[in-house]
């Protein structure tokens, strides 16, 4: 296939006035944004793109769970479309463009091919994806499940916030609840651009991550039961010090990661003692292990080895344990074609450009399942986001967004 | 000196008829009791103790911190009068014996002397503390460390609950601000009867436990400073995660207190991650590390071995750490005579005893200071204390006054 406009850029700073404007809905109190799924603040946000949209010429549909999906026509009206898009829902003390570039990326693409009225065979699709964050809602990623058949509609319209609100409810106050049938729409192909929430990129200077794999994740949850006592007067072979089984617990996972290097990753992000207070022993210890690894029989045996670890420590101590898998995905492999194009238009471009695997899920892992799909990452500043000090420069948001340009125009096939 | 009364035993039913009437004002939630100091709840308590006090033929003195003191006279008028109590007020979820066992057993002995008009030479004060339990307004100890000088008494009284409430404006609101200057009262001696709070006694079958120390204390909070980042998305070696860093820290604080084996003892109670997430690798760890031992150089070694374990873990794995003395106490040498005067009982009545360490502080360990002192412990079930479901039995509860009665009139001199 040509390379059909190799001197095409977008233009990053119309992107980055975009990117700018839309983070001043919702804003955080520290530079961020909190534009959680489903408030009022996600309905702006939502009517904002759903104008610039318009303004672009585009189509918008709307599913019955609020998934946008702007349609800028193909010349083959028997083509399927090839979708972009992220999500425009944030963390509620989030960044201004987990999510958010993937969106607006795909709005500059469009605009950038309408300045020279350049026009693709396949349709191209900007899609606003309802709910990727799934702190307002669990879990995360709903509405592109839904999409792609994982969990059912009413399910996620059950799902209730902490206030006790439910999702459908607030989908239909925000006004946001369409007519299309949720997974109704076919794919040509889906890409989405995201920034890449770890330090790879930006360590090594690249400008540019080819997604070939999303790692599976595994969450277990670890409740240690040991014997609340009091830290005085219980003598050292008489305590059943649950907090210090976990820490056993968190070095061996630790070790169980690092035996699968350089892919798999564990970590505890969360933990708990109980009663939690200075002069108690811990008589209760929770915490919730995250294994990670594209290689799904790495996870398995990674859960294994916690199961078998957790029970031998809590056995030598004389307490108790209870392992419960309370969350999950398989790992995911990107379709090779979709793949090859994000690979090839960054090779094209001259960006620096490595392999990449995901670490955290998105909306393209679920689509991948329904669609051939693939992923583009850019840096971010120190790795960091899911915070409102996440940053980007405008340059790593221009290459990440021509690299988008250039690889659905390899697959949406530029009509000379 | 003579035995005197050797038949004498208190009377176990009316002691624990008194201890149950008490445990009805300020009940728990659980069986227990809620009966937080300067609450209503401790006032309705005071006035019941003042009743039975002013029953028993006694003469309430109330100083300007609230601490109770109920006299029955001496024959001595130049004689220095023997103390005994212990504190009426209870944990949030508190037991019906913890601190409540040491005032009324002081009730019940006088109550005894009382059924047969015995008479002493040096008079006897059933004494009720404030705030022993310092977890409305901390520290703990707080009324008895500003009798034996440790605190001022202003400074006492600006402390503040978690509602902001003064501890000086709450002892004015529950009416139990007194006139005497707060130590301005010479002891001859001072005993107090205490539940253990810990599982030794019960373990080995003692009902009687001689307090010969109390263990000093020193809390050491311990901040780790790693850096926030992504579950997913952080390789391994890039990661600084801050509860690894604790949990290896954790094992050490075990080896330390275990190295001075068997009397120091170790562990953190209180452990909190940030931000807390199960996708979020710590960025940091705050969690507090509890040494006791009887012996301040031991105390001065485990301190010192903290700070240099954790410096190492910390420079090793690429992070902060910071270590902050919060709280502590040296340890108690408790007043040779009045601990043989406590063994003597034991021994006389036919009680098993063993000498122990109190790991536990209590208003003995400040009063100390300031007069000769000792205390007496008896068994609780399964060592459960500041719980609701603290127990004892009536046969420790009859053993441990039966010996505190008979300490007492060792101490203050039957007028035969």
């Amino acid at each position: 296939m040509a390379a059909a406009g190799e001197n095409l850029r977008i233009d990053a700073d119309r992107l980055w006035d975009s990117l700018m404007e839309m983070a001043r809905i919702g804003p955080g109190v520290a530079g961020g944004n909190n534009r959680q799924t489903l408030t009022d603040a996600d309905g702006e946000g939502r009517a904002r793109f759903q104008k610039w949209c318009e303004e672009a010429g585009m189509t918008m549909g709307v599913d019955r769970i609020g998934n946008m999906f702007a349609t800028r026509d193909g010349t083959d009206p028997d083509a399927l479309p090839v979708y972009v898009g992220s999500h425009l829902d944030t963390q509620p003390t989030g960044g201004k463009y987990d999510g958010v570039l993937g969106v607006l990326g795909g709005l500059e693409l469009v605009r950038t091919l309408n300045d020279l009225n350049i026009r693709t065979r396949h349709p191209i699709v900007v899609t606003n994806w309802t709910n990727e964050e799934g702190t307002r809602f669990a879990p995360a990623m709903l509405a592109s499940g839904v999409f792609a058949g994982v969990h059912t509609q009413d399910w996620a319209e059950d799902k209730t916030d902490a206030e006790g609100k439910r999702f459908g409810d607030e989908l239909d106050r925000i006004g946001w609840r369409g007519d299309e049938a949720v997974g109704a729409r076919k794919m040509h192909a889906m890409f989405e651009l995201h920034i890449e929430q770890g330090p790879i990129l930006e360590a090594k200077g690249c400008e540019i991550g080819v997604v070939t794999h999303g790692q599976g994740l595994s969450w277990t949850q670890v409740t240690v039961t040991g014997k609340e006592s009091h830290t005085g007067s219980t003598p050292m072979p008489m305590r059943r010090n649950a907090g210090l089984a976990m820490a056993r617990i968190l070095l061996e996972v630790e070790e169980i990661a690092l035996s699968h290097a350089p892919h798999a990753v564990g970590a505890a992000g969360h933990i708990e003692v109980h009663p939690n207070s200075r002069n108690v022993i811990p008589g209760r210890a929770i915490f919730t292990v995250d294994f990670r690894s594209p290689d799904l029989t790495v996870i398995e045996d990674m859960e294994a080895r916690l199961d078998k670890a957790a029970r031998r420590i809590a056995e030598e101590m004389g307490m108790q344990v209870e392992l419960e898998k309370v969350g999950g995905f398989d790992p995911v492999t990107f379709d090779k074609n979709c793949v090859e194009a994000v690979r090839n238009a960054a090779e094209r471009l001259g960006y620096s450009h490595m392999d990449i695997i995901s670490g955290a899920g998105h909306d393209a892992c679920w689509i991948n399942r329904v669609a051939p799909t693939a992923m583009i990452m850019c840096p971010c500043v120190d790795g960091l986001s899911h915070n409102e000090a996440e940053e980007i420069t405008r340059d790593w948001a221009r290459a990440g967004t021509d690299v988008l340009l250039h690889a659905v125009l390899e697959t949406a096939e530029v009509v000379a």
